[in-house]
């Protein structure tokens, strides 16, 4: 017997049938003797049609006072799905009840819309699952100091399942949800992308800020900092497939080292065509330039990514970053009106049609020439690299978004994570 | 200024564009002065909405532990109404903060899906009226002594916002509805129905109970009781109507009896065509008959109206009452199957298309020959009076449904109700 917690994702719980089936799946679990509490997320499209409405009243939505309420209003829609799947699972003979996150409580701070978790008082929870309940909790939401509802942001049901998780020191979170684990990339741009048994956290930490949106990061930093034993699966299998096959299906994410010693040395290709590039050319190289270009950028409120300057020639450098597609317009109209005259740089340029390519892996830590292996490879396909940004266990190139698909299989092909082409 | 609660109905709610209205309503109101609390109900078809998805995961909801999952369900339609009226308020430029029934809180047993208030602790929204906040909380809900969140059944956010007024003693309870007021009678059945200016509360409650669906009849018990001076009036005039001429719109509810002096006999004329008949013949008139033959109709949850013996011959009796058409198969099954062979009644039959019209009014406590003259009116339309029954103040006949129009009309007329023509 264990405490597992379960997350459901908004497309398990997208209607009625699909609830009745998440809860024929947990009352799987129950029957073979665990404790579980389950987080499900809002029924799909639901946070959608509250923000909607709210977007309709106040297209501007910036004072805290507003951003309280909009939490309100999103909070009821993981409201619903908990009210719900008590009764789905009441149907099906077993003792539930719903606690929404103030309930708990589960007490965050009060940065509306996009709160983080400060504790949880598992107590009421820990003796409904002793009286044999089955306890279902809101995600993506909590209480704050005031007594106000708060919510985590967008996917923070994550969040909330891990942070249970953590709190309840449960012996598993199980991440259900409409993919069947992580793969070694977007098995849509490479049909040879194989699903991963296990990835380690930090692996999966970067594949998650690269793009590949199977968990929202924060939740994925929770379970690191906790060492919540993660695994992500799919909702979609049949209810009634064996509860030991379910149990190991999926990807697991660990955080045992020795785990990871015989992994190959790249684990996966993330990437991301979401970004566009900008350069300062010919700034003066001096003191403080790199602020006096990026504080600008951050004070109207533009996030950048990757960020490269290189040697200078001439007392002169070149500063490029890229930021979010949608910024791309504003950040170079900035750069143009107000950072270029401060600084005296000689040009402004950018181009939005790139993409940023990544191969990931915990094994890069302790082998040499991965990067170089990396660029060989782009160099055969005849792709010029533009930029290259490098961490520990990540080297990521932006490169032009035309050969995004050819880079990704090559890659894929060279570090050999191809699998069996998938049917 | 004032300390005023507005109550906004499902359909005054029932759009952004409607929730705009309703802001730029109070909005009118909040800056000629006054201190406004608004009780929003959940957006029309919402309750719906959400009990309807309950149905399909569990057809059968009995146990308290699911009612106490409908409640936490049902509960966040008017969740979703406070935070979008509140979003509009701001955007009308006022401050504006939401509470759920929770927040407040407001105290209910734990009797879910009809719990009944027992304590609402004004001091937040007191603090946030004299900082200059309009205040919006949910309807229909509470929180028990457990924690949970409960509902206080259909049409409870006029209770809620009738309770809300009484225990922060407010200047008057106004409920805006899409109706513009009490009617002597329904003006689609007397088109020379006319709109009451006031009516008196013992009315207003037979008015209710008969039928009248302006308000729900918990919440004229409810302002009955603490003597909060209510107002039913339309959120569907112009928002910008002057705000003198809206607060003496629509129909005064009140509770001063020299109020009512000099007012007509008969206020208004209800009528009702949801209920049935049926009689035992022949019963054996012994002590304890009725309670034999009600008491078998309560125990199968059967709810009466109308009950009437009358004497008895050669020691037998007839016995009728009426209940809901939908009760009338099932009341009739029981009684011939049960009630009948045990107390040796000789047969029983039914009607049940009848229908029960009442004259209502405060007068007929101190002018006799009310009745007589209902009765007359009757006669002379040459319809037949099936069964009689009185109270203080009102004067239900029971009568075939196919006159209950021509019934209504004269009734009308006679008790000199007639005014202008509805256009």
């Amino acid at each position: 017997m264990a405490l597992i917690v379960h997350k459901y994702g908004g497309t398990s719980m997208g209607s009625t049938e699909r609830i009745r089936s998440v809860a024929k799946r947990v009352a799987k679990w129950v029957r073979a003797g665990h404790q579980i509490v389950v987080v499900p997320s809002a029924m799909s499209g639901e946070t959608n049609r509250l923000l909607g409405l709210a977007k309709e009243l106040q297209p501007a939505q910036t004072s805290t006072a507003v951003m309280r309420e909009l939490d309100a209003l999103a909070a009821t829609g993981e409201q619903v799905s908990v009210g719900l799947l008590a009764i789905a699972l009441m149907a099906e003979g077993l003792e539930a009840v719903s606690y929404a996150g103030w309930q708990v409580p589960i007490v965050t701070d009060s940065a509306y819309t996009k709160a983080r978790i400060e504790s949880i008082d598992d107590k009421k929870v820990r003796a409904d699952l002793a009286a044999g309940r089955v306890v279902i909790v809101t995600g993506f939401q909590g209480i704050d100091s005031q007594g106000r509802v708060t919510t985590l942001g967008r996917g923070g049901s994550d969040t909330s399942a891990v942070a249970i998780a953590a709190a309840m020191k449960a012996a598993e979170c199980l991440i259900y949800t409409d993919v069947d684990g992580v793969y070694t990339t977007d098995p849509r741009v490479v049909p040879e992308a194989r699903r991963l048994a296990t990835i380690s956290f930090e692996e999966m930490l970067e594949m998650a800020s690269l793009g590949s949106k199977v968990l929202q990061i924060r939740s994925v930093e929770f379970a690191g900092k906790y060492r919540v034993p993660l695994r992500v699966l799919s909702s979609f299998t049949e209810w009634d497939i064996p509860i030991e096959e379910e149990a190991k299906s999926g990807t697991l994410i660990t955080f045992e080292e020795e785990a990871n010693m015989e992994q190959a040395v790249v684990s996966g290709i993330a990437f991301n065509r979401d970004e566009a590039k900008v350069t300062v050319l010919g700034v003066p190289d001096k003191p403080g330039v790199a602020y006096r270009i990026l504080g600008a950028v951050a004070e109207a409120n533009i996030d950048v990514d990757v960020i490269i300057q290189n040697v200078s020639h001439d007392g002169k450098t070149d500063f490029s970053f890229t930021v979010h597609r949608n910024d791309y317009q504003r950040t170079l109209d900035l750069l143009k009106s107000q950072v270029a005259p401060a600084t005296g740089a000689a040009e402004v340029t950018g181009d939005p049609r790139i993409c940023k390519v990544s191969i990931v892996g915990i094994g890069m830590k302790s082998h040499v020439g991965v990067a170089a292996t990396m660029f060989r490879t782009l160099s055969e396909e005849g792709i010029n690299i533009q930029m290259i940004s490098t961490s520990e266990i990540k080297t990521s190139v932006v490169i032009d978004e035309k050969y995004m698909e050819l880079a990704v299989r090559a890659l894929h092909r060279t570090f050999e994570l191809d699998g069996e082409p998938a049917t």
